[in-house]
């Protein structure tokens, strides 16, 4: 491999008047946007614990603008960090200090939508939701569903490899992208991927989903669209206990169902929405399960007949089928609004997003809980069971330096619990800035050097969102954790803990 | 990007001897083959068009000695050809005349089967079919399942992320592997991918599927296994003509059907393979599908009716239901047979491999037609009609050189077509030495460059399968063809030809 690149001095004194004379030729006014008035909606994404203030935000409308502002930055070696709807979780469009950020909001126009082929191809400022919604007249839509879907916008999607509670079934944005048009750090458009199942040459495509702005600036972006499914319904199931309903979603696995989405909320979670819901939620259970199934009528009547068998088998004590398409979205309503939910019982709330084999699931949250302990606060529990994706909502008071110190320390020994136990310190939301230190707890160095390689294969000059996703050799060093990368290597035979 | 990067120039004298010594000292001395009738079966992969004697046959044993051959071979600047069971049929693993051949044949242990996550852990050597030979107890199956898949090795189809007949529904192979080991050309280890649906940082798992050889070598890969279903059914429509077949592909996707298995074969194939195969082929059809449903007993039942209904409604001439798993097995045999019937009828044949939008199936069928006329050759036409994956069989004489010339040609031009129309040079046979010209055809300059970067990335020396699937841009200037990458881009209007 190419060495580990070293990180980028920036110049001590970026040119910024420099760079807006020369975004002004190319840029209507209205696109750049230096007053601190303008500029300080940019300082955060969805993860307000961190906050940079940029020192300029363009807002360019067409592709040939967004070629101008890479070269003119390339030119003037200033950093660009590129922004969707800035909804993200882990930080990875908070600004840098000495560079730009550059909104994609005002390329937002459904370019084209193909009934026939179901696809869509979609400038990256569209929102998420809108696919799906133009596409209804086809009985189509796109199905990747994060929750922040109504406000998030597809180039977002594509930078983080955003998920939902629905990618169990139907994968995440890596597996229904099947082309992105990219604006390279030289100005050079390329166009990664294809409309067949295979891309001739190396997957770069795949390569570029989920790589948090670091490679590139995407400009188009060609969606899969599937057909409606004529109808769907969910089973909710109570459990007496966490590992009842673990062992109930491995049991659903095992018995070769792949439902549309299963979802495990803890006693803690349910306690949390259910008063402000009203879901139905049962009050009494440790941890409720729900598990969607869709398709044609008799398939979903087949499968949930399945799913309530497995559920009984593994001690289920309440068993309740949605009735109707409202109850249906009345149970979701609850899992949907946790967030929310969390915000009205507690001042602040920290949403970590880590994955586990599915297999250790009661044995994580019992370590979360001893945490809470630990650290003096309080974590409510919701998960993309079905994945192993673990979402852990740690309640704190931003008021209190103390508590946020404690929240993230919390959060870090979650997401390292993780990797202990052969999971993953990112299911869904990305590493960005939040978790670049488990970075060094997942990866092995020559790993790190490959993400650093390739990266420079892009990016040789390091100026598209530095100091985010690859920590150098350096911080993991300053960070000082022991490698514990491969908790589940000795495989079959699993860690303890 | 960086720079397209300078093609590696070979020493004029590799020091073979001083090779063999280093590897003696670590490899038992059965393992190094360098006598000519030892080297002569590495000669070709299954593209025997093209073949070339290694210099040196090396077949270690485990992973540190796969270690300490790529460390010798970059310390005497010695280029690695890794080979897997040597089925290919893009030339892949064709020997370099002045390199080594790397076997992972006696890497052929499978490590773990863990039916609680559905995974297996295997070395590279496996075959394919011994995956789920072994899964079997649990009542689980490794799904991507190509022709050879009785004998290629789970390495070689990591290499170029293989397909097969249930692709369609269960992706190829770089949506079935979980997880790979790899080592570097300098020695080192990584480790890329997760059990997780999505793995932090840069997906380096899916740019390594699929990446021939070029980026490190495999030496263990953790794959996802699948419930077998409980019940499989196909439907064998024929239709009179090869637009109301293509129609009825189009129809089924519509309808929201996802077959297990979509294959489409012209008259000319049926005609080549029923006097074979006796698999009760309609001899009177100018196409024929067939169309597999898996799943319970009940899910299969209600898909075959609304197959039937489907193919009805498109004009289907004649319409058979395998009533039994032996008929259903019958009439897969006859598509799966259909390169050694190839071989009955003509002394040589040519199977080509390049994707088409599955909406231009009928003129490109056409336009292949013609092409017949004018290479006076016969061509043969199966196809993966649910992925839009053409597999063309040219007939030709090796003994005759103009028609191994004309069969060249041939092929040439319809992967030439099938970029024209909107598709790709390849499905899933990879490029190897094959496609190389088609790339510079496929994609743009910028484009080739980002693939050469990321390449660089691994592997800075250029010893790793060198000369294969990335042209240099000399080698596309030579080669003198228009760049007409993006005939479909002027979405949704459909190019003309």
């Amino acid at each position: 491999m190419n060495q580990n690149p070293i990180p980028r001095v920036p110049p001590q004194t970026p040119d910024f008047q420099g760079l807006i004379a020369r975004l002004k030729a190319v840029l209507p006014a209205h696109c750049i946007l230096s007053r601190i008035e303008d500029t300080r909606p940019y300082e955060c994404d969805g993860l307000s614990l961190y906050r940079c203030l940029p020192a300029l935000v363009v807002l360019p409308e067409n592709e040939q603008q967004v070629i101008a502002v890479m070269q003119a930055c390339k030119a003037l070696d200033i950093p660009i960090v590129a922004r969707g709807a800035g909804t993200g979780l882990s930080g990875g469009a908070m600004p840098h200090a000495q560079g730009v950020v550059l909104g994609l909001s005002k390329l937002n126009r459904i370019i084209g939508i193909d009934p026939e082929s179901a696809t869509a191809v979609v400038q990256p400022g569209v929102r998420n939701l809108a696919i799906s919604e133009a596409a209804a007249a086809h009985g189509l839509y796109y199905a990747p569903d994060p929750s922040s879907q109504i406000a998030c916008s597809i180039g977002g999607n594509v930078a983080e490899n955003s998920g939902g509670v629905h990618c169990l079934k139907y994968g995440l944005t890596v597996h229904n992208v099947l082309r992105v048009r990219v604006v390279t750090i030289d100005g050079n458009v390329l166009e990664l991927g294809a409309e067949a199942p295979d891309a001739p040459g190396l997957d770069l495509l795949a390569v570029f989903i989920g790589s948090e702005g670091m490679l590139g600036v995407v400009t188009e972006v060609t969606v899969k669209l599937i057909p409606r499914p004529a109808c769907a319904r969910v089973v909710m199931a109570s459990f007496a206990s966490v590992e009842a309903a673990g062992q109930a979603v491995t049991n659903i696995i095992a018995a070769g169902i792949i439902p549309a989405g299963l979802e495990m909320m803890d006693k803690r979670a349910i306690h949390m929405v259910e008063p402000f819901v009203c879901a139905g939620y049962d009050l009494e259970a440790a941890a409720i399960l729900l598990c969607e199934s869709d398709g044609t009528q008799d398939e979903v009547d087949d499968e949930i007949e399945r799913m309530e068998a497995v559920f009984r088998g593994a001690g289920a004590t309440r068993l309740q089928v949605s009735a109707s398409e409202a109850e249906r979205l009345k149970f979701w309503a609850g899992r949907k609004n946790a967030f929310p939910a969390a915000g009205r019982i507690s001042p602040d709330y920290y949403c970590m997003d880590g994955t586990i084999p599915r297999r250790h699931l009661a044995r994580v949250l019992g370590a979360i809980e001893q945490m809470e302990d630990e650290y003096g606060l309080r974590c409510a529990n919701v998960f993309h069971a079905g994945d192993g994706n673990l979402h852990p909502l740690i309640m704190f008071d931003s008021n209190k330096p103390a508590e946020v110190e404690r929240a993230e320390k919390f959060g870090a020994s979650i997401l390292e619990l993780c990797v202990q136990v052969g999971g993953t310190v990112t299911g869904e939301h990305g590493v960005g800035i939040e978790k670049i230190n488990q970075m060094c707890v997942q990866f092995k160095p020559e790993e790190l050097g490959a993400f650093a390689a390739v990266k420079a294969a892009f990016d040789p000059y390091g100026l598209l969102n530095p100091e985010k996703v690859i920590p150098t050799l350096a911080r993991c060093a300053e960070y000082g954790k022991m490698h514990v990368h491969g908790g589940d290597i000795s495989f079959p035979e699993l860690p303890r803990f």
